[in-house]
């Protein structure tokens, strides 16, 4: 009586991430040459700005439109760049995701169309998700401004914003049109976003590739000193290894339970939500680094040099390893107001079991599906013993394992 | 100066589309074990129902708990099922979406829950958009109602609101979990729903498979007759063709121009919003066939015996070929109140060049990127013309194209 019919739908999706200086002046081809028009007639494009980039670089509505008037046979520009607030409060305030697809609707930007995206990672998320859900998904291309939407979250296939106070909670799994990563935009960052951002550099380095970790050593200062060159290599290697695992791993849309990639993020994302996102994603992921290794390493797991590296690193490139919302985990998982329940949320979003990506060495990880709480408070002390230990701007602390 | 990463992003998406009768009888398995559960945990399942079909079955409600009470072991039902109006103005009035996901978060439903939604093609659309965006897509399985909903758009990828007065602007690409198709919902239906289903399978009957055409030919009497048997094979057949296209055709996101499987739709869609969804889509589809058809048939595309046999079959499945409204396309092309117009709101909606699937035989295709306006004026006269002859019960007039 019952039949069964399988479906099988296999879909390639295809983008390029372009690493260029200065965009937007008039002879540089890049956007021109990545916005291929079907019809002859000049490319349709929406743009859209995040405004802490405006304020960083005044003339960036001035030059947006003067780039368009120079390439007006093969670029049209819709309307003026419609300015949105930059950082988390785009994703959080309801409105932002209406008032770009009223901008798409208004300006008939269609699947053939262009939304050209210039900002931060949460700018780029927000705007991503309208583009996706217009039309069932109109070109995004995404101009990242940060270090970390350059080497991580704007080379990615993933678009959201926050709903029933949960950060990413709407979204979908979405790939660009294209990826342009301007290092100029760069020189503008505050230090705290310019060393956050490599947090995701350490992070995929310590899962992927031990020689990156090890040029990431050698280059620590000149990356504190703001060595543009150093950061240009650490932005491209981050980028080129996340793309390699989201191509590679065979689970780009995240319909199993692993996600390799997510190291240290469970207890990041908690934290970022604990200290009412005063704390920044980079500085978060820095956080849970330094705890999972060093569950890592108590658990036996990772051998206690390679932990001292990783704490050494995060240190010398000024990346946080404590804050004192981590303390309260030392307390209850049940208990919303620690990081230990975010090990729970961390589940729930994903669904299915828990599974936490935990190193066996730099550049080698597993996956376990269960955490000790108490080794986990063990950490939390060790990391604050750390953090209460004096530093200098040249020497740093050798973490020990023994207590 | 400037570097590139060329990305590459495989993904394969599998599902299965069950045939089954009395789905929630409890001795029927199909439910159970198309529910997975990876966790060992029985699996945790919010359901929503179509209020048109809860009216039409006032025991779905207390069937479908009996069913999870019997299968307590296997399936956890989180809530009682959630209720949502019927038929379009689902899709048109707004809150139903975020309806879904509040239920979706306040029951704790994530990527390894399910929604399991039961009801026509309208409400399948909306729980879909409301489940491919929370969690970026948590599993949705279809139970579609309608014979439309089986045999066409419940066993695709897409789903969608409307907004800003277009239908379907709001959407996604987003794979069901599984799709259980159980034919004893249709013997519900109102004749116009049964047989408006049927414009679907001469549709892809027509682009696609001689066969399946000269078998709706001989069982056209049964079909008009409401043979269970006969509306089987045309909904399995029919699904089974649009599966086959949406697996091999390429393009199942439609990321080009091309939507072969959209014969008759751009007429069709604007014919929907033009009557305010008075006329239904199987049936606008079906005027939509008519007048590609003649139009085809007069540029000298279309044999005239095929022509005449897809006219006499439409005629035979009692589907209207003309309505009043499609009088109005006499008129300019750039007027929104008359057909015509829906040319290029068909092509915007799409993006890029005007594609148009228009048949060279029954069972092939072939695309056109212009239409004349002239020629279709002629052929509205001509279906006019057919509409308005008598017919009786058991003949049917010979349409010619000689006028």
């Amino acid at each position: 009586m019952t039949r069964v019919l399988e479906q099988t739908v296999p879909v390639t999706f295809r983008y390029a991430v372009h690493f260029t200086h200065g965009l937007f002046q008039a002879h540089n081809p890049v956007l021109c040459t990545a916005l291929a028009s079907a019809t002859g007639e000049p490319a349709k494009v929406l743009c859209v700005l995040d405004g802490g980039v405006s304020q960083a670089f005044p003339d960036l509505g001035a030059r947006v439109a003067a780039y368009f008037a120079a390439h007006a046979d093969a670029l049209h520009l819709v309307a003026p760049p419609l300015t949105v607030p930059g950082g988390e409060r785009v994703k959080q305030e309801a409105g932002w995701v209406r008032a770009v697809q009223d901008a798409i609707h208004m300006h008939g930007i269609d699947r053939h169309s262009y939304v050209v995206v210039v900002g931060g990672g949460a700018v780029l998320d927000m705007v991503g998700f309208a583009a996706a859900t217009a039309h069932r998904g109109v070109r995004l291309v995404r101009v990242p401004t940060t270090v970390l939407a350059q080497n991580d979250s704007g080379v990615g296939v993933k678009n959201s914003v926050n709903a029933y106070g949960k950060k990413n909670w709407l979204g979908t799994f979405a790939p660009p049109y294209a990826v342009l990563n301007d290092l100029t935009f760069l020189t503008a960052l505050e230090d705290r976003d310019w060393l956050g951002g490599l947090a995701e550099a350490v992070k995929v380095a310590l899962l992927k590739d031990a020689a990156f970790f090890a040029w990431l050593e050698e280059q620590a200062g000149a990356l504190v000193a703001r060595d543009l060159e150093a950061m240009e290599y650490a932005v491209y290697r981050c980028a080129e290894l996340h793309l390699a695992h989201i191509a590679g791993a065979g689970d780009p849309f995240e319909l199993g339970s692993s996600r390799p990639l997510d190291f240290g993020h469970w207890a990041a994302h908690k934290l970022e939500s604990l200290t009412g996102y005063a704390l920044r994603h980079g500085e978060a992921v820095a956080v849970g680094l330094a705890l999972d290794c060093t569950y890592g390493a108590l658990q036996g797991m990772l051998p206690e040099t390679d932990w001292q590296r990783v704490l050494r690193l995060l240190l010398a490139l000024k990346l946080p390893v404590y804050v004192p919302e981590l303390g309260t985990s030392a307390q209850d998982p049940a208990d919303p107001r620690g990081v230990l329940s975010g090990l729970n949320e961390f589940r729930e979003h994903l669904g299915g079991r828990l599974t936490i990506p935990l190193l066996t060495a730099i550049g080698h990880a597993t996956e376990v599906h269960a955490m000790d709480a108490d080794v986990l408070r063990r950490s939390v002390e060790l990391l604050r013993d750390l953090h209460d230990q004096p530093r200098g701007a040249s020497w740093l602390p050798t973490p020990t394992l023994a207590s």
